[in-house]
């Protein structure tokens, strides 16, 4: 199962490995330690204790949801009549993630959120893929159903907060970044950060949204708060080149189904 | 319990804050909506659905961990011999984060590691604080027990992987930071990223050691191996103004007791 001739494959290419894994290599020996074998499933071949086993995905039309491990999971896709899916994906660190899911769109169908990370479509690993690839990727996939394995915003976390007696978390949120903490309150109490942007507040997504409505929102939530946030550097790379305008008009803001 | 004179202290200040909560304010306006309950408790005075009550800290000398929400525990430290902790602390994002626990301190005896985030020292929510004030607030501290609110490490997350028959898990490490992944090898499938650092292999810290003692841990881990991982642009923000020679030297690599 050892691939002889050809060079193993980094994402990205190093111009020279000579410190990998701190032993001057020849390139033999590289070939020898990098070439795995080539199954693509998230586990190795042969059992190894408390490996867990990815489920195949059987004939189930429509939507499916199973948890493969904590925080990755796979679902299938359709397209919509135009062979849409609504999915706008983006390259970051060698990996590829969601950087925009339109409203209506098959894609928020099945939750699929900013930040979520692709880590396969269709069987294949996107390792290493440039946003092209992964587009091209989609476009070719069967209308019926593609197959992703995701897993769950791995940039983001949330945070819990109660509002005070005035109905005020303590958070001052400009163009969706918290800016600053009010002393005493449950945002601080609770530790949140300033530099970082909301994604969701109680689930539902308020990336794109004005202040003025992001603050509705928050009035409207209900005493416990749960703030899904990321930090604002990685927010920012996230988001370069995709269009302003494509955020606030397109993306999906709708209210989860619980 | 509304204080009409002092404008409110909101971290950081900000000069103008005409767009808080998308209103125009007066300053009565905003005293009014920005001064909540002096409680310092993690949660607002009186019983709401579902909410926990953070626990006392009673009469327990020694250590103590109590979880008081998701992630979030309370932990009693002592000093030693030379009344030191161990602990270096900075401020990021008007939150304050460990950035240095020394080997064999009473920081690492109570298990705070890199980017943990310290939410209370004694009672008092660190919001806002300088590092230098926190500093201050451990050296003025009683010797025989600090009480701390840690927030366990929120800008890290782990990533779990197997290794291949050769026993690589295919990730290419420089000075501790990801810069490569190997096709079809573990970490790829398991979505590791390139531009982060590994903070832990199977919970044993790994910041600040050479590369090649870094690739020993992880060879001598077994084959399930879960790595703490932390964005580079986040590491290399916590550790500025950090001499690279206190990191190297001082850091805690203890293996973890189970």
């Amino acid at each position: 199962s050892l691939c002889p001739a050809a060079p193993p494959m980094l994402y990205p290419n190093l111009a020279e490995l000579e410190n990998y894994m701190g032993l001057a290599l020849s390139s033999e020996e590289i070939q020898k330690n990098l070439f795995p074998d080539s199954s693509t499933a998230l586990t190795p071949a042969g059992p190894l204790p408390g490996q867990l086993v990815a489920p195949l995905s059987g004939n189930n039309a429509g939507l499916r949801r199973a948890e493969i491990k904590p925080g990755v999971r796979e679902i299938h896709l359709c397209k919509d009549e135009r062979g849409k899916t609504g999915l706008q994906l983006r390259n970051i660190d060698q990996g590829i993630f969601v950087q925009l899911v339109k409203a209506n769109s098959p894609a928020s169908l099945v939750g699929l959120r900013f930040g979520d990370q692709i880590l396969q479509i269709d069987g294949k690993n996107c390792t290493g893929w440039s946003s092209d690839k992964a587009h091209r990727a989609l476009k070719k996939a069967s209308p019926e159903k593609i197959v992703m394995v995701v897993r769950d915003r791995p940039f983001q976390r949330t945070v819990t907060v109660h509002k005070d007696s005035t109905g005020h978390v303590g958070v001052v949120v400009k163009k969706g970044k918290i800016v600053s903490l009010a002393k005493d309150s449950s945002a601080a109490r609770n530790g949140l950060l300033t530099h970082h942007y909301i994604c969701e507040v109680n689930g539902q997504n308020v990336i794109g949204m004005k202040d003025k409505q992001l603050m509705e929102v928050l009035a409207g939530a209900g005493n416990v708060v749960t703030l899904t946030i990321i930090p604002a550097v990685i927010y920012e790379h996230m988001v370069k080149r995709l269009s302003a305008g494509l955020v606030k008009s397109s993306m999906d803001h709708s209210i989860p189904d619980l």
